[in-house]
């Protein structure tokens, strides 16, 4: 969109204004209750230049609609639970739910548009920034909201003269401040990224709308009928078709998971030496986590009775109780289930000084939902781009991440449910759903297979770990996260006390004769 | 509970200790696996004397337990989402929800025995908030909260020697702090205040239990083994008795509310003026909060089609949209049925410069609920009195705190209710259940006046609305929120240019005739 377009000088006289409102405010309010009824949740991003009547607009749009289920946000600065976390947690705290309106002033263009245009980001950087919004609101469409984003447009000269009339009123001039005069200088650098971040962002799914706003009465109309019109049009738009479940997936002859050697094993002497090695430096690194101003999200994912909850009790027991949450993952809470998939993992995500462990995670998506049939094929195909963005969001804002994929034998597997079923308090462990996800071994393993593929990244990388010897497991993974965390706090200091032991990366047996595989 | 019988110097011999452990575990891991079977929330207060280990138990006690479904918090200091907010804010928005745990150290205890030891606080201050614990610790126990309160001690002489040593270590001395040496001065200021605090909250429902903590492997098996016996013994509690449901109250011959003049009314030309009025002054007064660090809580209750959503609508549509939110209460979310009944108000408690408005509001519980059935009786008549502690809570906090009760003639209501049905965008607003509760008007009457008698208190008042008249309703409304309003920031100042009118106090032709009722 080119901002020419819009100074045209269009006007609404009051007499048409008072003419047409009642009926338009009547439509509003009738489509508001219809999505909320259709459980529409609705996102609303109100961007445009200083000056243009950004608040008086949402002020207005809120007087028309419903004002109960509307929720407005203005994020131009960070709290610091916003600020500890990746840029984006703050809107996708603030997602409405179904049925529900988000209002966004300060959305996420703000932040971008303005570092480019007073020249701290290099296009590069502004190019990626907008290349995240895209996928941020492809991801939105495709969860089902609907985004209604505005652009209110003034000219130059227009600003101008209204700050020079701010000014001169001393009820007024209180406004205006010198700030308000250095960004007018810089009208044009503001429009030209304006104009870029627009037609990047203009997309099939969540076109722009631009409204030239000098004049109140045209400008509240515009917005309130292009909001009307939106969501009148989604209402009875059909529900987008959803493809047939496909067959489960089979796993080829050679894959990521079949080639791991599950022989390797620790004795329980090195056992024993090792883990309290990494015991210590992990209690070590992990002190110095919040002074560097970094945090941890470790996942954990394999088949059932792979060791997952061992692994993460040897790995928690280092970390001081007020620094860590483990997140079990199972069924979305009523809540959870009315906002996008991602939602509730990004509640979880952690300040600074903070682990998050995930006991199963995200991954669930293009594990469990997939060979299940819970989420549609569209839905699991479009969670690999999602979740690689959901990830590198967390390491570009200093959250060091690390994924663990635990594989044991079929035959091993049935051992320990055996001995679950033995075993008192490790009965309530084993669940009915455990058999039958088990007869669908080959399957879990493709699907596993392709996703430890697609998302294995420099940055966030999977860990495999070979989990036949719970030992070998257990060492792997304390091991694993030293290693995240050296590369974020810097090498461990070892007490002066230290006895000149190796670290415990001398093997077993069995360790040195084959190479551990990882990723 | 007098610390003396907590020197007795209990210890543990290391053999003993790890013979007991591996079955005291085993037992804890069953009986957390019950507890979220059954649904049993837990919060655990870890406090005691500086020095007592308190952070080395919660570390233990994590370890021992399956960490996922356990939260723990750490709120000596307060992040700045709780300092705008009441001091229990922190700790509500922290409650397990059912099935889940919540460890507490530096809990709701802290900050009493602390400001008084060192001689902050007056005895008068400190008894009301112990008295404010016990509420707060009753409630929990009323809603089915597990609550375990474990005070960990260490005599005199052992916090100097431990000091000491610790300081005598260059590899620990950093620990020590010249606060620590000002804290261990007072410290039988602080045993004094403790002492008398648990004394104060040793309840029934909420008892104390006392370690002695000189000896690690004591304390930790000592504290684990409380657990286990107070999990053990809740869960094959039975369940306590409900009293059936009592019948429907019949409204007095006279009360608060079919005393309030219907008649009232207010002529268009005076409204339009009037409302002007308000509306003006509303917008500079709520300019003024965020500034003064106050913020603004309305309720508003009434018969269906008494004109909530049309007093609420007139209200805010002098807010900045940022700084207000209009919460509709019906039904909870899983989640929030998940925890004690006033968690989701409590989440929407505003921050400093917002408003919150809330259309129905926590009275649903003595109303609706009440009437209905839904809450059994002992769990409705309780509320009156923690509604009051909640609203004196928030007062307390800097919050201007303002009920509405509406109030129209049954012929009044049946009208709009037929109006609604003709119009429109209207007719979404009228349900079934509109029609079932006008069956209930007496009750509904008589339930209202023992609310309205229970909770109107002078920091938290009912306003009483005759809203026969939507002028009249309206303007009573504004003028109660403008008044409310100047009692945190003080007078309006009017602009310069007013043009001397009288702030609409001049009333209508009705409108001086008898005096309006309030509260």
């Amino acid at each position: 969109m080119l901002f020419e377009a819009l100074e045209l000088g269009r006007s609404l006289a009051k007499a048409e204004y008072d003419d047409r409102v009642p009926a338009l405010r009547e439509a509003l309010l009738d489509a508001q209750e219809r999505a909320r009824q259709a459980g529409l949740p609705v996102v609303i991003v109100i961007a445009g230049a200083e000056g243009a009547g950004k608040g008086d607009c949402v002020n207005r749009l809120l007087d028309w609609l419903d004002a109960r289920g509307v929720a407005v946000h203005a994020l131009d600065i960070a709290g610091p639970e916003d600020a500890e976390r990746p840029y984006f947690y703050r809107f996708w705290r603030r997602l409405p739910p179904r049925g529900q309106m988000a209002v966004f002033f300060g959305s996420w263009y703000t932040l971008p548009i303005v570092e480019h245009a007073i020249g701290h980001w290099d296009d590069r950087t502004f190019e990626d920034a907008l290349a995240r919004i895209r996928d941020f609101e492809q991801m939105l469409a495709d969860e089902g909201v609907l985004l209604v984003k505005v652009w209110l447009h003034v000219p130059r000269k227009w600003q101008k003269k209204r700050l020079e009339k701010l000014e001169s009123d001393p009820s007024t001039s209180w406004r205006v401040s010198q700030q308000d005069w250095d960004f007018h200088q810089l009208f044009d650098e503001y429009a030209d990224s304006s104009e870029r971040a627009l037609a990047r962002t203009d997309t099939g799914a969540c076109p722009w709308f631009g409204v030239e706003s000098q004049d109140r009465r045209y400008r509240d109309v515009a917005v309130a009928e292009r909001l009307l019109e939106m969501l009148s049009k989604r209402l009875v738009a059909p529900e987008p078709p959803r493809s047939a479940p496909e067959p489960l997936p089979e796993p080829t002859s050679v894959n990521v998971i079949n080639q791991l050697d599950l022989s390797l094993s620790l004795s329980p002497e090195d056992y024993d030496q090792q883990l309290d090695d990494y015991q210590g430096r992990l209690g070590r690194l992990s002190r110095r986590l919040g002074e560097a101003g970094r945090s941890v999200v470790l996942a954990f994912e394999g088949a059932d009775a792979a060791g997952k909850g061992g692994c993460i009790r040897r790995v928690v027991r280092s970390l001081d109780a007020r620094f860590y949450r483990v997140i079990p993952i199972a069924a979305p809470s009523d809540e959870e289930h009315a906002l996008p998939y991602l939602w509730r993992f990004w509640r979880h995500v952690p300040r600074h000084g903070h682990f998050t462990v995930f006991d199963r995670s995200w991954y669930g998506r293009v594990l469990v939902e997939r060979i299940e049939g819970f989420a549609a094929p569209e839905d699991w195909q479009r969670a690999f781009h999602e979740i690689r963005d959901f990830e590198a969001q967390l390491v570009d804002a200093g959250t060091a991440v690390v994924k663990f994929w635990l594989t044991l034998s079929r035959e091993e597997q049935l051992r320990r449910f055996e001995e679950r079923e033995r075993t008192g308090y490790k009965r309530y462990k084993l669940t009915r759903e455990d058999w039958r996800n088990r007869d669908k071994w080959g399957a879990y393993e493709a699907a596993a297979s392709e996703m430890i593929q697609r998302t294995h990244t420099p940055r966030a990388p999977w860990v495999l770990v070979e989990a036949e010897d719970k030992r070998w497991a257990r060492i792997k993974v304390l091991r694993s996260v030293c290693e995240a965390l050296e590369a974020v706090v810097g090498p461990d200091e070892r007490p002066r006390k230290g006895n000149g032991r190796d670290g415990g990366r001398s093997g077993s047996k069995n360790g040195n004769k084959k190479k551990s595989r990882k990723g």
